[in-house]
């Protein structure tokens, strides 16, 4: 645990005098403490116990771990284990696996999730009507890109357009993303926002007080079936039953065109005792909303619209 | 605060020299605590601080204060304030407060309370096929009734005829009724059970992990709209995507016929700070679940179905 680097825009991930420096997510946002990692072992750990999260963030957390292995190929594997459903954990892994300087490519994947969450927040933007209420849920912010956030990046660059009214944040259980990290980011980006419970969302779409849906992803299957969050599919089902527009935002990298649709995405069950003390319980991290649900793919190639298999072939092809 | 009383079926009402004892459910399962209510105040106070919850036993809750009370007339509308959305209450003084003796319409009423929920637990057990998994929301068992439980006594009756495999308890923010006190009564019940977090139900709805819902009520409208803690909307729109029968389990007396639909039930708002420290929420406690989801109101008059204007208008009747 080291000091805190300069503060400003949201940062998770930072390489420094040789080691990777991780904004431990469970600790927010109470408090902003450091891990600083100098073996892949100590990166993989603070993954898999969610101190850093988000299916874009643990992407470049891999790629920043490889650049602190002696034996690269054990490390992909060690880190490609540690968590099943976020396709871009992978993705990173095979980018950087090879690369003559796996540093500077990890670095160049950073810069490159800046950029794409930039470009894909405008094209968000653009989806706004006049000032929208927007509904998200869990955290697609900055702290779950190393960039500029894709689900809460949308909401930024809408708020900055004087498109978004208010956000309602599902405070997402049961570790909370929602009510500790999404309403922290909004805070800081002045978005006047409400956390709800879950639960609750249904009874605001019932009374007409959501506009547009925004989330992120941690796997897009070839079709356009949709894997993220618990409690993500939900939302997708009152959205169609309310003609509430129901919106994904999410880099291409966040695509896995070898999962045919979403029956082929392994969904992390994970620890019971997250949702109760004693552990009788069922904890299944991630859900599957399908392509049928889903009005666009926000992403940096553009808004993918259905037919999603024509629209997701021609952005990863690009 | 005094000892507890012998333990047993849950009991969270005792009228016993004097006194309303009331067993603390804020402070369940943790520690059984007992509250000793002396005066109408120190029951209101119960009532507005879910010490005591669940639409029919803040109506014994009441019945039992009006006995404490040297104006009744003020009382029942002290007690009337406290909460605004199960119509038991209001049901419950009406009842008593013009009865001869006060103490014995309030045990009558409690006497009929078990009755009326055997009963429908009975009826309920019947529409189990088999060994279902059922999912239920909140509690809506003895601790919220008085009684044996109404969604929570019809699980206690199909898992005594062998119908019954497993629950699924939904938590239920942002005060886990579920998590705390149905997961509770099950354990005393011996009934085999798993906490999600609320919502993981729709994937387990999605993987056909879920063959019944059974919640209760807090009121229902005379053309069948519900009431109910929230989160149950979400359930319902969930379970007729899925084909999940949808049933509420409740007395009666829960049933407004003053209230023509759901937009006529006024929705308890409570403290934003059940939500999340610091109060940035919003906390509506009840949503409405439109007739149209429901497949059958499980009352100790019989099993409504619908067309609801008719069926209920009889049991009223009856």
């Amino acid at each position: 645990v080291t000091t805190a680097p300069e503060r400003g825009t949201v940062e998770p991930l930072r390489f420094e005098d040789g080691a990777l420096l991780v904004l431990d997510q469970r600790a927010l946002p109470a408090e902003e403490r450091w891990i600083r990692c100098a073996t892949v072992e100590q990166v993989a750990d603070c993954i898999r116990t969610l101190a850093v999260r988000g299916a874009p963030a643990i992407g470049l957390a891999a790629a920043y771990a490889l650049a602190l292995a002696d034996d690269r190929e054990a490390a992909a594997e060690l880190l490609r284990s540690t968590r099943p459903t976020a396709v871009n954990l992978a993705w990173a892994l095979d980018q950087c696996r090879d690369a003559p300087d796996v540093l500077e490519t990890a670095r160049r994947l950073h810069r490159e999730q800046h950029e794409a969450d930039r470009r894909l927040a405008e094209l968000g933007a653009e989806l706004f009507g006049e000032r929208s209420r927007a509904l998200t849920h869990c955290n697609a912010g900055a702290l779950a890109t190393g960039g500029y956030g894709t689900a809460c990046g949308v909401l930024r660059a809408a708020w900055a357009r004087g498109r978004l009214a208010e956000v309602w944040v599902d405070e997402t259980r049961p570790l909370l993303q929602g009510a500790r990290l999404t309403a922290w980011e909004l805070r800081q980006a002045g978005i006047p926002h409400r956390v709800v419970a879950d639960s609750a969302a249904g009874s605001l779409m019932a009374q007409g007080l959501v506009d547009r849906i925004v989330v992120g992803a941690d796997r897009i299957a070839a079709n356009g079936d949709v894997a993220n969050k618990v409690g993500t599919y939900p939302l997708a089902v009152l959205a169609d039953r309310h003609g509430v527009p129901f919106y994904v935002a999410a880099p291409v990298s966040t695509i896995d065109p070898a999962a045919p649709d979403g029956a082929a995405i392994p969904i992390e069950e994970r620890d019971p005792g997250e949702v109760v003390a004693g552990g009788n319980a069922f904890n299944p991290a991630f859900d599957v909303t399908p392509a049928e649900l889903v009005t666009g793919i926000v992403t940096e190639a553009g808004v993918l619209k259905p037919p999603y298999a024509e629209s997701i072939a021609k952005a990863v092809a690009a």
